[in-house]
């Protein structure tokens, strides 16, 4: 059987937490939270199960919860999506940003992607018959940036769409202002669509705001527009999430939404519906992941590890040159294996596995799991 | 934005599902059963979030769910995939139908498609870039038959992959041994693979057999075997199905998985595995299934409907040429609207809507639903 991605292996993410679990390190590899999510969730889909909602959804997802997204989005940014026409929930975000590339790129059509990448993004244009056009990030000593002006040189007549993704993953990096005048500059006048990659939209430090594409009308017209419950509620492992788009997009991306997953856990639904009552549990992440950066820098503050800006996301990138020279992959295993705390490389989210001497850990873990990491890295 | 999917509307399933909401129809459209699950299944999920099961499981499925579908089809089917590199947990079959798909189906190859057919298999082709090449299914007074010799005259060297689904919606057709014997002879020698959607498996009536891939060696070897908890354990709209296949194919089935969904809601799988460890749930569906099935062909017995053979699925096909003339789609609509039951027009499963004269009503309901809507139907 030939293969239709012949470049793909197992991610990175597998590889380090399957690393983790047989060398008992602290797994601050894979992006997950390590502690329990609220129980009134869980009583809130077990009600649901309990009341009958075990059959389809509509296709696009249960209203109730279609309504709720399009009043939380109006909320934060100001954007009046028709919860009808414009918002359809996912099995997770993944299945998001693929089905978003999916109906939207044919064949021969250019895709801009921002290196480092999450990384699935890149095989799904492939997957699509697209030709991905890879723009690396700015790293300098204020951490890692977007190069505008490489990105507006990157557009051709066959670019379809750009890949956004803030707060990004793998960096921290939170878009602001400049970034969204220079976007804007970019795209006015043409027909490139953007998908926004925002499944971190509640993880933005320091008093920040996070820049969605929603809040910004020019954008927003052109914007698949990606999230996460899993992210946001400490459940990665229901895979909920959701697309908001202008109709006309919408419409095609349900086109191919229905036949690839028809559509999204029914109870799990209505139980993220309910919850989205109380807007509490995300105007309070900022703070409560907060915490955690301050809590895990501190920490490497006197360590040989030089850390790198993290102004949004769960994940806190560290340059290790002053400890070795090795390549990131091995050196993310010799920390697993010998120092027992497993991390990321960042040459894993470039095709080309560019090095820049960087990996990233993920804080989305209890205080107590931080400390006992940190005990371990302090001492590299 | 021009569309991949240009001649996709909005599926067939939703549209007379919202009709028969708009006019209080008893829906026998739509496959889904009206009636609730177990609550003990129920419970074993409330068990799996409460004791913490609410991260990413394996991007393959939970290793507990996959044995015990391992085993489940070692016991019925005789078959023995390796839990680990031959079973994938799946967002439903039809993710699971649209992977297998998307991960082998290459620009040009042909993909053979039997009508009648589910509505999924031939955009998701096209989305691959794939040529459907359509067979059309035989029927005669004994009901539909797969033509077995037009489909051995449609094979070409692009031939890639044969769609087979047994039972068959909407037909209701379970293949015998002489399909499987045809079927062979067709494959036998060629590199064609097959994409089995058997969600149906266990609803096959009258002490017939399901002829799953998975029981003939050969056919099993180039077999993908798509099933659904969801048609399994009345849970629809959980959205958990899985595919099995021999290593090499699981290996490009989840290249595209992993990017496609990632993986799957962890409690559910986790319920689900717990509760797979009494087999009688799904060793008694055929008859409690046969129940309904009969109580439905019996109250149409002397009605004007002319009830085709259904051996498999919750699905009777019935004629109404003694009744009307209109096409299917209108005597459909006529049903729903003025009869006050929705059944699914068969030409919706036909690439140019062929017409037959035959509509599909569900049987998945509870016995006073299905007397409630015998009755209308005897009227006509
Ligand atoms: C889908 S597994 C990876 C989780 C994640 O987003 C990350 O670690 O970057
Ligand atoms: C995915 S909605 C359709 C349910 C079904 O399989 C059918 O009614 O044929």
């Amino acid at each position: 059987l030939p293969s239709r991605l012949p470049a793909v292996g197992t991610t990175v993410f597998t590889r380090m937490s399957q690393l983790a679990a047989q060398h008992g390190a602290v797994n601050l590899g894979q992006g997950f939270p390590d502690f329990p999510c609220d129980p009134q969730l869980v009583d809130m889909v077990t009600d649901a199960m309990r009341a009958g909602f075990n059959q389809y959804p509509m296709m696009t997802g249960a209203p109730v919860l279609r309504t709720a997204i399009a009043a939380k989005i109006g909320a934060l940014y100001g954007h009046a999506y028709d919860a009808d026409s414009e918002i359809t929930v996912t099995a997770g975000a993944t299945q998001a940003l693929t089905t978003a590339i999916l109906c939207c790129v044919h064949p021969g059509d250019e895709v801009i992607i921002i290196e480092p990448a999450y990384d699935s993004y890149l095989p799904t244009v492939e997957l699509a018959g697209g030709v991905p056009v890879l723009v690396q990030m700015d790293v300098g000593p204020a951490g890692y940036r977007v190069p505008w002006d490489r990105i507006a040189a990157a557009v051709t007549p066959k670019t379809r769409l750009l890949v956004i993704n803030t707060p990004h993953n793998p960096t921290g990096t939170v878009l602001r202002q400049a970034d969204i005048d220079a976007l804007t500059a970019i795209v006015q006048g043409t027909d490139i669509l953007i998908l926004a990659d925002e499944v971190y939209e509640h993880m933005v430090y320091d008093g920040q705001r996070h820049e969605s594409m929603s809040r910004h009308p020019l954008l927003a017209a052109r914007s698949f527009v990606v999230s996460s419950f899993g992210k946001t509620y400490h459940v990665t492992g229901w895979k909920v999430g959701y697309v908001a788009a202008p109709a006309p997009l919408m419409a095609e991306f349900r086109k191919v939404h229905q036949y690839n997953v028809f559509t999204t856990n029914t109870p799990m639904q209505h139980g993220i519906a309910a919850y989205m009552a109380d807007p509490a549990p995300y105007l309070e992440l900022p703070a409560f992941y907060q915490h955690k950066r301050d809590l895990f820098r501190a920490g490497l503050a006197g360590s040989r590890f030089e850390l790198l800006p993290a102004d949004g996301t769960y994940f806190q990138c560290v340059r290790y040159g002053a400890i070795s020279s090795q390549p990131e992959a091995a050196f993310a295993e010799w920390l697993t294996t010998e120092i027992k705390v497993a991390a990321i490389p960042v040459a894993a989210f470039y095709r080309g596995g560019t090095e820049s001497g960087i990996v990233r850990f993920c804080f989305a873990k209890q205080d107590d799991t931080l400390r006992l990491a940190l005990d371990r890295l302090a001492r590299v």
